[in-house]
């Protein structure tokens, strides 16, 4: 049985502790935060508090604040002996002062009450003590079947990588939204083409499923479609997707 | 019952015959293409041809051929008194030289042997008579679920928001998997994030569904991204995208 303290009270700390409450051989032992809205929300899984200064005993303690927030909230955590693990892609493991440190990172993009298949997640561990990194892995795979041993250079290229896979993807999705709002069309249309585009690479690299224009070189359509297009940033993305995707396939040839 | 004359042996021929060959009150009549050994995959289906002297007689004529080969196989029926279609996105109706001229095009991206879910996909209809729209209608309901009356101005800006959605996406997916493999990561480890990114828009709005530095103008993390990259068109869709997704949430403000 490991128990568990969360130290925040947002999107991850919600969507994990959901997670670990139905896991085996986990105690959630306490939840910590400042938001003393939020923290009800946690009431019906463990004992909450405000209070910093009255974190319980526990053999994991992870740290789901925002990045700014991790070093300040593990300083009240600097005289227990349970590992003290911070959630996030993007900070240093060794930003954290104690020595029992590591990383409990779930590389998904989490949606207050939208539901996820927490088995699916890939969680990326990372601790200073080989044993403490055993115990973390050994907590994830309680709740997901994708665990991996990642260390900080890494996940900060991880994270990059989901930048780039999700953020800016779903910004390509509001565009094409946009499109279809300016000709009086449902985004109804897209979504099909959407979750396929995203299917397809489930099964096959990114470049076999490249389809379009860009990859053929046809100019045609492409000066056809730019003539379209007034606003400056969807200009100024098409020529550089263009370009980008037209320079992979002259690699190829 | 609608009889039916496929022309071109391409991937969208596939999957059209594939799905009209199951679908209620349709008689595949021929599948008429030049490539004699693509022809063959579709003997099982339908009298095949490579004759385009000797199309036979019915109610719809569907072209799935290139863009730039349309016109030219579109002449092969100017005799012809059913309706004829092209299946493309880009194509302007009225490059068919025919009076009972229409558009019958299917927005997804279909992959050889891959299937797909017919009932889901969009069609959109266009006809330059509305009864032949009415009957075009009528056979893309015996596939979907999803049709649309969509003119050839629509229709282009549907297929640039295509691109935007799908092709783009999938050139992200590939940095995404680039940026993994320079660290000796597996792109799987990207997967379900970009699955649950395609499917939060298919529930909530783009814009809504957006998270990141970008859009909480965390300029320390973005600073701390760029300093990763080496890739200069990596580095130009980093800069170009958060400052996009900037301005959306500024204009929020």
């Amino acid at each position: 049985m490991l128990s568990i303290v969360i130290l925040g009270t947002g999107n991850i700390a919600k969507h994990l502790v959901g997670a670990l409450s139905k896991a085996k051989e986990v105690r959630l032992a306490q939840v910590v935060g400042r938001n003393q809205e939020q923290l009800l929300w946690f009431s019906g899984f463990a004992p909450i508090s405000t209070d910093f200064g009255a974190i319980m005993d526990a053999d994991v303690y992870l740290i789901a604040v925002k990045d700014d927030a991790i070093v300040e909230v593990s300083k009240h955590l600097s005289d227990k002996k349970g590992i003290v693990a911070h959630t996030s892609g993007a900070a240093e493991m060794d930003s954290l002062p104690m020595e029992n440190r590591g990383v409990f990172y779930p590389l998904q993009s989490f949606t207050e009450g939208r539901p996820l298949d927490f088995k699916s997640i890939p969680f990326c561990i990372e601790a200073h003590r080989k044993q403490s990194a055993e115990i973390l892995k050994a907590l994830a795979s309680r709740l997901s079947d994708n665990v991996y041993d990642i260390d900080s250079q890494q996940r900060k290229k991880l994270h990059l990588a989901a930048m780039f896979v999700s953020n800016f993807s779903n910004y390509l999705y509001g565009v094409g939204e946009k499109l279809c709002l300016e000709e009086g069309l449902p985004f109804d249309l897209l979504k099909p083409l959407i979750r396929e585009t995203a299917e397809k690479v489930q099964v096959m690299p990114p470049k076999e499923a490249q389809t379009g224009p860009a990859r053929r070189g046809d100019q045609k359509t492409m000066q056809a479609h730019l003539s379209l297009l007034k606003d400056e940033k969807q200009i100024e993305l098409y020529k550089l997707f263009s370009e980008a995707i037209k320079k992979v396939y002259e690699e190829k040839l």
